[in-house]
């Protein structure tokens, strides 16, 4: 048995990576691997080009979502046949927030908190908006999304590690309070598929949503997925649904009839090209147990939260300490934050920022370990002792970091 | 000038087609260009790989939809900033929708056609049941469209062209007596953005969708996108909206406050490889005029029911005869129809079937000539008259076709 040093020594061999970057912001965008690399030029010179319209039948184009979908189950503890890759998480979430509300039509609240990504509760917003019922989306602050929970809520809809600060939300004690309380539970696992195991089946979670780009490294934009709970999936009726969601999408019948399974949250034709991208990407994680990887990156962020604190004191910590209270990503603040996250990109140190002054830095053991984390810290420190970041190139705010 | 022969002998060169093959089922999905399969491994190489998260500043990621679909407004009669690429057409066709009934709030009625595409009628289904407020889809014959606009009418859904058949429908004609009625129109574009001259601003249609993989060749399921009326993006508030449609993306407010322009139809995380391989696909039609297009078109199909009718006779034209009343496909019923059509594909001439009769053909005249008819018409007469397509393998119905 290879110890987990070699395992991810392996992985890191199977990414892409340029020289000379420390890339800590696998959390925003994950690197290319050379499994995907080859898959996308083979899915074009040897299905798409050769076979044409004939690719659907003998290429497996159709059964794709429903492929991607079982390895994504595995990384997130969730039974084969639960999961389809399909649209993006925003979409997504709009499908299975359709389907929880209309599952609890007596009741009119959705509880979010306010650590939620926007997107999510834009995503909300639009639908009770369009729902014009008295729908209401309450967000609290985090800590107080327990106390919220009562028989008013319908649903509740969260994102299990904060986009910002890391922190974890315990997706077994929420999912089991909501359904004390009667309600459904949506779990946006973007920042925690990939980077810690999850409990979606164990915390009997009801739906959930997550993106292909990030720790499954599915390239920008990247596919994103549906789990329902195997119990709802009968039951489960989204307000936006498609051709590829129907029981015979080939009969061409005039009434919508949805699958049986897990397939009734497609909806229009799959993206092949990204599909298959995401579903190279994903042998990556054959194999690799989600404990080891959780263990690994508990310590590359335990090291970087200690030596960033000896280091540069300027900079507070804002993410959990407690690393089994935070994802795999820690985030710093200082009022400089977007410019020094400038200096260290431009010194090959690529984390990401995110306003007022947040520094995000992620640890990802796949292809990040203990020496990228000493490497990113010595720059850190030299741009913020130096003053390197004080210079109009690093302080002029882009749209993206 | 060069002549269309020429023009139409160049565009040829720029498609990656399988020798020996007449592919005739552009209609489904148009073939790999050189363009598109170089952008799509530069996109990799030159851009995910070594820029990774700085791809979304320093790549022209975050603008691609709207470059994207700039390019594709010139090929549908729009202005430019009035179409963005995004989604499927279903997911798009969703987003219209709702903002439509939105802007209609004391009318109940879609009106569409039994000729829409199956996933425009679920699309408005499922749209209709979650709004539970007394709307109702009304699905008339494709001749009886005009005569059922009336004062009940909230939105006309339509397709421009039947996928089955051809059939055109006056854009003009129906947008007008749409706008008559106090109702808006939406245009369903799949089948005739790249086919013919679209005259989206000249008929003042309110909304339209379409997709990317037909004949604007962006690869097996490329993005799709959507149309709004210039004076009426201002006042369009989909059901279904995200993060990438909010005005400022990455000030991550907690309220969803849309974007100006025709941003605000966008929804989640753009699929940056698909989308680049679309924009690299419609650099096809750069400096052609689809009015070139549109009479080759109809030179070639028009040979092509010519030549069938007298040589296979057995076969019932199922199209318009008029080409002024069909777009660039044509339709042959046949009993066998679905094992004739298997024994074409297993002799390179690829057309598709839809069930219960109905053989599809399709002439794009950027890859496909005179001689291709004659070649499809040869092979067809053949596999008819010798009973060819009377074997096992070929009566087995597959998913697609």
């Amino acid at each position: 048995m290879p110890n987990t040093a070699e395992i991810f020594a392996e992985t890191r061999r199977q990414f892409i990576l340029p020289g000379a970057v420390v890339y800590l912001d696998g959390n925003s965008l994950g690197p290319l691997t050379v499994a995907a690399r080859r898959r996308l030029i083979d899915e074009v010179d040897e299905h798409w080009a050769p076979k044409l319209i004939r690719g659907w039948n003998e290429s497996g184009w159709m059964d794709l979502p429903s492929a991607v979908g079982d390895k994504i189950a595995a990384l997130v503890g969730a039974p084969s046949g639960t999961v389809v890759a399909a649209d993006s998480t925003s979409v997504n979430l709009f499908k299975v927030l359709s389907a929880a509300l209309a599952l609890r039509p007596d009741r009119k609240v959705v509880l979010s908190d306010s650590g939620n990504f926007p997107t999510d509760l834009y995503v909300a917003q639009g639908l009770i908006r369009s729902l014009g019922a008295g729908h209401e989306l309450r967000a609290v602050d985090p800590e107080d999304v327990a106390s919220a929970i009562d028989e008013s809520v319908a649903v509740v809809m969260l994102t299990e590690v904060d986009y910002r600060t890391g922190r974890l939300h315990s997706m077994a004690e929420l999912t089991a309070l909501a359904h004390d309380a009667g309600a459904l539970i949506i779990w946006d696992l973007c920042h925690s598929a990939g980077a810690l195991p999850v409990q979606l089946q164990d915390s009997r979670a009801d739906f959930a949503v997550g993106c292909g780009y990030k720790y499954l490294n599915g390239g920008p934009g990247a596919p994103a997925y549906t789990y329902v709970r195997p119990d709802l999936i009968a039951s489960c009726s989204p307000a936006l649904t498609g051709w590829m969601g129907h029981a015979e999408p080939f009969a061409f019948g005039p009434g919508h009839v949805p699958a049986e399974g897990i397939g009734r949250l497609r909806c229009g034709t799959p993206p092949i090209l990204a599909m298959a991208c995401l579903d190279a990407a994903l042998s990556v994680w054959e194999g690799i147990d989600l404990q080891d990887v959780r263990e690994a990156s508990i310590k590359l962020s335990a090291l970087f939260i200690e030596e960033v604190e000896q280091r540069c004191p300027e900079l507070m910590l804002a993410s959990p300490r407690d690393p089994d209270r935070r994802g795999s990503h820690v985030s710093f603040r200082f009022p400089h934050g977007y410019a020094v996250m400038q200096a260290l990109i431009a010194r090959g140190v690529i984390g990401d920022f995110r306003a007022p002054d947040m520094m995000r830095f992620g640890f990802t053991p796949l292809y990040i370990d203990e020496s990228d984390v000493l490497r990113a810290v010595e720059v850190l420190e030299k741009v913020v002792r130096e003053r390197l970041w004080d210079c109009a190139e690093f302080k002029a705010r882009r749209t993206v970091t």
